[in-house]
């Protein structure tokens, strides 16, 4: 820390990714990636758009947002477009968080949600995920509350139905309801026409998951037009062009090739169903997911441990050092290849431990 | 605004980029972007990384960095990447700004340090540039307050020297001292090396202007190494990915070009002259600049009339709509037919005028 460093942020602990490791080759299933590549419709679009970055790019994003209509059925005046869909939760608590509008989300969640709420001072509370670690709907109605839950849940995989999401967002009329949908597309209900119906209700996504483009940077809100507007008055006030010329052209290329997109999502659910399989055989504990990532633990091994055997082995998974859930690993669904070097491992280290 | 944007952003008035019209096609010189496409290399750069897209981007950008560094001539933990540098101003603003350390800058300069002072509820004070509108160093020393310098300043042009740098920067050690060179390669001295003698020195810069790559979104801070561990603080709350593959490689690709960008700025200053000259002949008062624009103003015409009349002849320029520079208007220089028919059709329009 310097000497000029404001005191605002004395309390301030950044989030921390997870490990991008550059010492080895390792198969990744620690940060919920997709394994499949981008269309070749990526590569292209981003080159002829990098041969002309000499001029800005728009900053309306409006040929983007102009096919995200189409895609997800709603005008584009209820879209905005963000570098990551970390971008946009910043841009969403600053926006609607204050002394007076304070937050509640998962004990159990992204933890990104608390570092947002400590940089913009915004108070918040977090609600204990129930004992089989489940959003508790009625925890959440007639909060009083500026509401967010990722739906799916991170890193417990588990989801909301419209019907819970619809009670807990008509039950707060006074308050937003930000819906996280960044793992919507394997198996989740989206919320998106939802808001349609509720002008306090705000989706977002992602384009890092199901759409293979983490390393683009792209993701978005959708909501009613005056939420639209003041997120767009907090991004014209901290970085108006905040989405390139060539991840703007990329993600119109990405939302163009919808078979191969549908396709990805049935490889990944369908290796998902088998790869928990094998760990209920196994004798793990695994959280039913509607996700691309599990979320499961062992009687026979600790969370760490297993973390820390995999990681020798050369599998990256992630493990959270948090009390409730320190017990668990989660695995993101690689290719149906990768999980079966995971199985593999994850059976020889059992069969060490006992 | 919705019902629930948060009243501290009550009096927050955004940033207005300039023009990117959509209507016809201009001749764009109002918003200091490169006449020259980027090096060949940075599309195939940028195709290469955007099939590697499925996987986040390294959050350190360490091999764009370590670049850098070779460049730059300072050590890698000297640096940090941003997403343009409105989003390093941005952190610089919000680490550094609060109720007990105000920011100074210059009546007239880049309209966004009030934007993100206002963001963030620093109090700032606006110090006139004197009647030739240049910075008056010695308002400067011992201010007792951070400090944004852009350096040459915009819109007007007009730079200071390293020395004048130096004695403000020594004479303010307990506070931030900001020097914003988006525009120091068409002229400039760079006060870079200084950063390695002042622990309270930030230099600021951008791939949008000399490095043809304003569409691809790049800036960058160099400093002490505690004060980059601050702005990496704030990254890492706010988007640690906030750089994405295809700009990252194609950064590097860019700085690898070195004659390419030589050849460019060179081309600009020589056009800058040769763009001087004639508007000097046409009676014309002609700010000395160092930057890739020149600001300037007739007798015979006004400020906003002026651009109203190139726009209808199918050439944007930028006017300021604020009272001590109303009557000038900002011309980016672009290439020699470029600047030819600018010259051409305003010395069409001086005639109608008269």
């Amino acid at each position: 820390m310097s000497r000029f460093f404001s005191v605002r942020h004395n309390n301030l602990k950044a989030y921390t990714p997870g490990e991008q490791p550059k010492d080895m080759k390792y198969i990744k299933l620690n940060t919920n990636e997709s394994p499949f590549p981008p269309p070749a419709s990526v590569a292209e679009a981003a080159a002829d758009q990098a041969r002309l970055a000499e001029l800005y790019s728009d900053p309306e994003c409006t040929l983007l947002r102009e096919k995200m209509s189409e895609v997800y059925g709603v005008p584009a005046e209820n879209i905005v477009m963000g570098n990551g869909s970390d971008e946009i939760l910043a841009l969403i608590f600053s926006a609607f968080g204050d002394e007076n509008s304070p937050f509640v989300f998962p004990d159990i969640t992204y933890s990104f949600y608390k570092v947002f709420a400590d940089l913009y001072h915004v108070p918040y509370t977090e609600i204990p995920l129930d004992d089989s670690l489940m959003v508790h709907t009625e925890d959440y109605e007639n909060i009083g509350k500026n509401i967010v839950i990722a739906n799916p849940n991170a890193p417990t995989g588990q989801a909301l139905s419209a019907e819970d999401i619809e009670r807990i967002v008509c039950s707060n009329r006074n308050n937003i309801v930000v819906i996280d949908e960044a793992y919507v597309d394997f198996g989740a209900v989206s919320s998106v026409t939802l808001t349609q119906k509720y002008d306090n209700l705000i989706v977002c996504g992602t384009f890092s998951k199901s759409r293979s483009m983490a390393g683009a940077r792209l993701g978005f809100a959708i909501a009613d037009r005056d939420i639209i507007k003041d997120l767009n008055t907090m991004r014209y006030s901290t970085n108006p062009y905040n989405v390139n010329r060539m991840t703007m052209a990329a993600g119109i290329a990405a939302l163009s090739e919808r078979d191969y997109f549908l396709k990805n999502c049935r490889d990944i659910t369908e290796t998902r169903k088998y790869t928990e399989e094998h760990l209920l055989r196994l004798g793990f504990s695994v959280l039913p997911s509607r996700a691309n990532f599990l979320f499961i633990k062992s009687d026979k091994i600790g969370g760490k441990r297993l973390y820390e055997k995999l990681k020798e082995a050369g599998i990256l998974v992630r493990h959270f050092d948090s009390e409730r859930i320190k017990e668990y690993i989660r695995v993101t669904i690689g290719t149906r290849d990768q999980m079966k070097i995971f199985l593999d491992e994850t059976e020889k280290i059992l069969g060490e431990e006992s």
